[in-house]
C-alpha cells in the first residue's frame, strides 16, 4: 500500500512525490517515459537553452566579436545536452527521496474503502492517494501529414533536430511556443516563416504584448504570416508543401506548434463521466489531477503549484492555489502577463523606456524595455504586462503585488537595483503617480 | 529666480530636475562634469556593459564556439560607447524637459527670506529649493603613487582603459567595485590579482553571500589576495610595484577601488558648521542633500530614490524613502543582500539550488543558485540575499517583501516563472514551511 501514487514524473508529478516522500510518505511515481516529462525533455528547458545559444551568438556578433563553429547540430546538441542533465538531476532526487519509480503507463482503477486501485501494464499498485499528472500532447490537426519526416511537432524536433541543411522552416501557430522557435533558429541563419491563424502573434497575451511580439519577430528576421490559417502541410518531392488556403510554399522542416490537449486517458472511467470534481479532486475519492492535465493554462509553474497543492494535502500542510498564473515568454526581450482573471482593467499606466535602456540590459533588439499596469476600480493592481531583458524574473513580484491587493501607492519609493529591468516596475509608479522622469 | 537649482547633473540629481522640469518648475542643473555623473560616465553603466562583454565572450567559449576578436581595446570601447549613448539619452531627456543645464561648479551661498543663492563660476542663479547632489570621490590613499600613469581609479578606467600589452593587473580593494572589474578583466584574459585588506571579499555583505564571491572571484580566474592590506602602489622602472609589508610583486597596471568619499564642497560654509539638518534636508533652509553626497550606502537606487524624495518635497507630493537599500553585484551570478537596517535576524532560511539549475540559467560558472531569507521574531522577513543569474531583477520583490512586512506565509503560492532564478524565492518559503523539493 502507497500513501500516494503519482502518474507522470514531470514538472506536476516530481515536485509532489518528492516532498511527500521526505516527509515520510511511501511514494511511487509511474512513468511511461522519461522523468520531467515534457518540460524538461521537450518543452520549457531544451527551448530555453536553444535561445540561450542563438542569443549568445547573436549578440557576441552585435558585439563585434567573429564567431566561428556555430551549426544546428551544435545548438540541438547543447539543447539535448542541458535537457539530459536535467533530467538526470530530477532522476538522482527522485532516489535521494525514496520514491519508488514504475516504469510503464498508469491508470486509475476502482476506488473503495479510501483507497484506490493503479494499474500499470498488468501490476496493480494500492494507493491512498493518487495524483494524475500525465501532462499534454501536442495537437497536430488532421490535415497534418505525420507520415514526413521532416514535420516535427516539440517532441521532434528536440529530440531529432533540424534536418540536415534544412534552411527553410515553416512554424506553424504563433503562440509562446512557436514565437520562441522561430526567433531562436532565425538567429541561427534559418530562414523562417511563421503561420498564425489569428491577426497577431501570442494571441493569448493582451494586444499591447502581441505588437512588441511583432516587432521582436521581425527584427529577428521570422518573416510573419499573421491571419493565415494553414490548410495544408504534405510531403512532396523531398519538400514539405504548406498551404494557405490555394497559396502554398515549399520548406526543408515544418514545426507544428498549435497548442496542446491534456492527456487524460489514465483518468479511465473516472474521465467525463466520473464522480464530480471540486477543483483539481474527486469529491469522494481520494484522486487529483495537476499539471497540463488539469486543463489550461499549459504552464509549467501552474503544474508546480498543483502538485504542491495534491502534496499539501496529502500531507495535511498550508497550501494556497493563486488566483493567476502569469504567461512567460522566453526570448530577448522577454515578456509576460499577470492579469487578474475575470477582473476589468478600469485603468491602464503605460511606460515605455526606448531611449536608453542601461548597460546592462543593452543586449537585445531595440533596446527596449515596456511596462503596463492595470487597477481595478479600487486602484488595486490587478494586472502587470512587461517587455524586456529578464523580465522573466519579476512575475513574482507582479504575480505577489496582485495578489496582496496592493495598489500604485503601497509600492512607492521601495527600490528596484539600478541599473536593472526590474526599475520598469517603479517607473510606471512614478509615471502614474506623476513623479515620472525618463518618458517624455 | 528658479524654482530648483540642483547642484550635479548625476543619478541623485537628473532625476529631481526632470520630474520637477515636468511638472512646470523652473529647474537648473549645474554640472561640471559630465550629464549622467559618475554612475553613467564611469561607474555603474560602463562597468555592467565591460562585464557584459566579457560574459558574452566567456559564455559563447563554454559553447564551444570560435571567438575572435576579443580585444581590451574592443571590450573599452563598447563600454564607452553604451555610457556615451546613455549620457547623450539624459541630455536629450534634461533638454526636451526643458531643464536648463549649467555648466560650472555650483556651491551654495547665503540664504534668507525662503531663497538661497547658488554661485556658479561668479555668476549667482538664484533658488527657491537647493539640491546638492555632487556624488562622490575615489578614496586614493597616500601610499598610492597619482603620478604613475599606470594606476588608474573609475574614472581612469573607464576613460583611459587599460594601457596598451597590460597583461597583469592589480585591483586593490575587494568591495563590490574591484571585484566587478576584477572578475570582467580576468574572463579576457588578463592576470589579474586581487587584493583585499578584510579576510573576506564584499565585507559589506553578509559572510555567506562573501564565500560565493571568493568561489566565483576563482571560477574566473581572479587570484584573490584576503586579509592583505596593500601599504604601497609605486612607479618602478614602467612596471609599478604593489607591496603588502615588505611582500612586493610587480604589475602592468592597477585599479584602485578603495571605496568612495562623499563630495562635499558645494555646501560651502553649510558643512559640518551649517544649520541643524533632518533627515536629507536642513531645518531653516530650504536645501537638501541626495546621492552619494549625503553618505553612505553609495548606491545609484539610492541616489534615484533621494533625488525624488527632494522632488517630491518641492512639489508637495507623497513619497516615501525605504527602510533599506539592497546591493548589488552584477557578476554571473549576480548577488544581492536587502537587510533591514539595525534589525536582529532570529532565524535564516537558506536554499541551495546546485543540481540542477534550470536550463535558462545555465550560462553561470557552477551553476549555482543560492538563496537565504531571514525572519525577525514576529517571523516577518527581515532578510533576503540570493546569488544567482539575474536575480539582481528580484532585489525589488525582496525590498517590497520586507517593506510591507510580510512573513513566510504570505508567499505561500506565489507562483515564480519556470523556468527562472526567481523560483528560488518560492523554494525557500517551501522548504522553511516543510514542502521543499528540490534539495536533500
Amino acid at each position: 500500500m502507497y500513501d500516494a501514487v503519482v502518474i507522470g514524473g514531470g514538472v506536476a508529478g516530481y515536485p509532489a512525490a518528492v516532498t511527500l516522500a521526505r516527509r515520510g510518505f511511501r511514494v511511487a511515481v509511474v512513468e511511461e517515459g522519461l522523468v520531467g516529462g515534457e518540460c524538461t525533455n521537450y518543452g520549457c528547458v531544451p527551448s530555453k537553452a536553444l535561445l540561450h545559444y542563438s542569443w549568445v551568438v547573436r549578440e557576441a556578433r552585435r558585439l563585434g566579436l567573429k564567431v566561428g563553429g556555430v551549426s544546428f547540430a551544435s545548438a540541438f546538441s547543447f539543447a539535448s545536452r542541458v535537457a539530459g542533465e536535467e533530467r538526470e538531476g530530477l532522476e538522482a532526487l527522485l532516489e535521494r527521496a525514496g520514491v519508488e519509480v514504475v516504469k510503464g503507463r498508469g491508470a486509475v482503477g476502482s476506488c473503495k474503502d479510501g483507497y484506490c486501485k493503479v494499474g500499470v501494464d498488468g501490476r496493480v499498485l494500492d494507493a491512498r492517494w493518487v495524483l494524475v499528472a500525465t501532462g499534454s500532447e501536442p495537437v497536430v490537426p488532421p490535415w497534418v501529414d505525420t507520415s514526413c519526416e521532416s514535420i516535427l511537432d516539440n517532441r521532434g524536433l528536440f529530440t531529432r533536430g533540424l534536418p540536415d541543411g534544412a534552411s527553410r522552416v515553416a512554424v506553424l501557430g504563433g503562440g509562446v511556443g512557436g514565437f520562441e522557435v522561430g526567433v531562436a533558429l532565425s538567429s541561427l541563419g534559418v530562414n523562417v516563416v511563421l503561420y498564425e491563424a489569428m491577426p497577431r502573434l501570442l494571441p493569448s497575451f493582451p494586444e499591447s504584448i502581441s505588437r512588441f511580439a511583432l516587432r521582436v519577430a521581425r527584427l529577428y528576421g521570422v518573416d510573419v504570416r499573421l491571419s493565415s490559417r494553414v490548410s495544408r502541410a504534405k510531403c512532396k518531392g523531398g519538400a514539405i508543401e504548406v498551404c494557405v488556403g490555394s497559396s502554398c510554399e515549399s520548406f526543408d522542416a515544418v514545426i507544428v506548434m498549435l497548442g496542446r490537449r491534456p492527456r487524460l486517458e489514465a483518468l479511465g472511467a473516472l474521465g467525463d463521466a466520473g464522480p464530480e470534481k471540486r477543483g483539481l479532486c474527486y469529491e469522494n475519492i481520494p484522486v487529483c489531477i495537476a499539471g497540463d492535465a488539469a486543463g489550461p493554462p499549459f504552464l509549467a509553474h501552474k503544474a508546480i503549484a498543483e502538485g504542491l497543492y495534491f502534496a499539501s494535502r496529502v500531507a495535511g500542510l498550508e497550501w494556497r492555489l493563486p488566483r493567476l498564473y502569469p504567461q512567460v515568454v522566453y526570448t530577448e526581450p522577454e515578456m509576460f502577463d499577470a492579469t487578474l482573471p475575470g477582473v476589468r482593467v478600469q485603468r491602464l499606466y503605460r511606460y515605455y523606456w526606448g531611449f536608453a535602456a542601461p548597460a546592462r540590459i543593452r543586449g537585445i533588439p531595440a533596446q527596449v524595455v515596456y511596462g503596463e499596469v492595470g487597477v481595478d476600480e479600487n486602484e488595486r493592481i490587478v494586472a502587470v504586462r512587461l517587455v524586456g531583458p529578464s523580465v522573466s524574473e519579476l512575475a513574482g513580484e507582479a504575480v505577489l503585488i496582485i495578489e496582496k491587493g496592493l495598489g500604485l501607492r503601497d509600492i512607492i519609493g521601495v527600490p528596484h537595483a539600478h541599473p536593472s529591468s526590474s526599475e520598469v516596475i517603479m517607473e510606471i509608479v512614478l509615471e502614474a503617480l506623476g513623479l515620472g522622469y525618463h518618458r517624455i
